[in-house]
Parts: structure tokens; sequence; C-alpha cells
């Protein structure tokens, strides 16, 4: 039903991404909801103390970590993009830009704090990559 | 430093919107890390069960509802958009289209719960409105 409201089900969804360790699950992929322009990826990250769940990598487009937690500063994680580390202490927001090599390590987080990254691609109708 | 990753500090920001009760907490604004296409408000909902943030309203652009609790299923919400009610339960993700009427009501979430609403913006470089 165009114009209607769209709910997704069986959510997460899990997808390989290059340099994870394990697949990463997903909340919002381009092919939802008859196509849109970002990608959410994450989850809660409270048994992640000092766990990398990836390896240094890159993406082709823009890449914004978000962190959440019940309280400020509940969490905090480190982020790594080319030779510098930022320290953020949640809620919190750090932009990635495309090619630039990046991962994020938890550094503390109480039970119910979360980490994504949202994945900026251009055009209201992109198609799967 | 174009090309460098930006960290946004002292999140949240708040900002007044239409039919909101009272100002809502926004952790990405269209004018952060030199422009970008989408916003993202919302905050933790444990302390707003049956408590609605805002009177039925309509944005110009799409808003995507994100529903996330420390586990799955402890945290549901209610959405409402134009006549329509939808239960979701948390991780959960609801496509509202521009110019539908809309609000949700927190009915069940534990203390780490969060719900957000992601507006989808057209463009890399779109001006404030």
């Amino acid at each position: 039903m165009p114009g209607s409201a769209q709910v997704q089900a069986d959510l997460p969804v899990f997808r390989t991404v290059e340099g994870h360790t394990r697949p990463v699950p997903f909340i919002l992929t381009r092919d939802m909801f008859d196509g849109i322009p970002v990608e959410l990826g994450g989850a809660e990250i409270s048994g992640l103390v000092d766990q990398p769940v990836a390896e240094p990598h890159v993406h082709e487009v823009p890449e914004i970590y978000l962190l959440f937690a019940p309280t400020a500063g509940a969490a905090v994680i480190e982020v790594e993009v080319e030779d510098e580390t930022y320290e953020l202490a949640a809620p919190a927001a750090l932009y990635v830009p495309a090619g630039r090599r990046h991962r994020f390590v938890t550094r503390r987080a109480v039970p119910g704090s979360f980490c994504f990254g949202l994945f900026l691609h251009s055009g209201l109708q992109g198609s799967r990559r």
C-alpha cells in the first residue's frame, strides 16, 4: 500500500560486513520500506567490554557512530579512526568520512547501552550494493 | 579538517517540534558534521509508560520509528498513524510516510529501552529548514 505506514518484521537482520569478525545485526537496510538511503547496524554492548567486534576496516560511504546508555556517561567506547583514538561517553555521535579506516571498542557499558553505525547513502531510492 | 573524523559534543540538543508537548532531545540534526541528510530524535522511555510525548502531528519528510530494548520484547510501543494503530515490540522499525499524522505511546519499557524517530531528508548537503 503506497503511502501507508510499514512495519519491518523479524529484526534484526544479520549481514556480513567486511572487517567484522561476526555477522552484524542490522535494524535498517537499504531494501526496507521500498528503498531507504540509510543503513543502521549495531546492538546492545554491555557484554562486549574490551571485545572488539571488528578489525579496523573501511566503507565506501560515511558512517556515524551513535552511542546510547540509560544514563549519561554509563557507556564509554573508544573509536579508532586511522591513527587517532576518540573516547566517547553516551550520548554521543562521531562522524567517520567515507574511506577512513575505523573500528570501535567498548570500554564501559551498563545493561541497556547501545552502539550503532548509521551509514549514509545518497539518494532516496538507492539500489542494493 | 575536511576528511577527518568529527565528534559532536554536548548531546542531546533540544528542539521544539510541532505537536510535541516538550522540547525533543536530538542526537543528530541536519547542521551537524557540515550537513547531513538525517535527523535523529528520541530518548530512553522507561519513564514514559502510558504517557504520550506528543499530540498526533505531521512532518514534511518520512520518519522511521526505531525501538530498542536490552532484551527482545522488553519494550512495547503503540504507534498511531492516521486511523491505524501498530503495536511494536523491540527491536522494531516502522516507516511513516511524509504527511501522515502520527504519534507513539509507550506501553511497556524496562530501563535501557529507547524510542527514536529518524527523519529522512533528501540530499547530502541540505540546508536547515
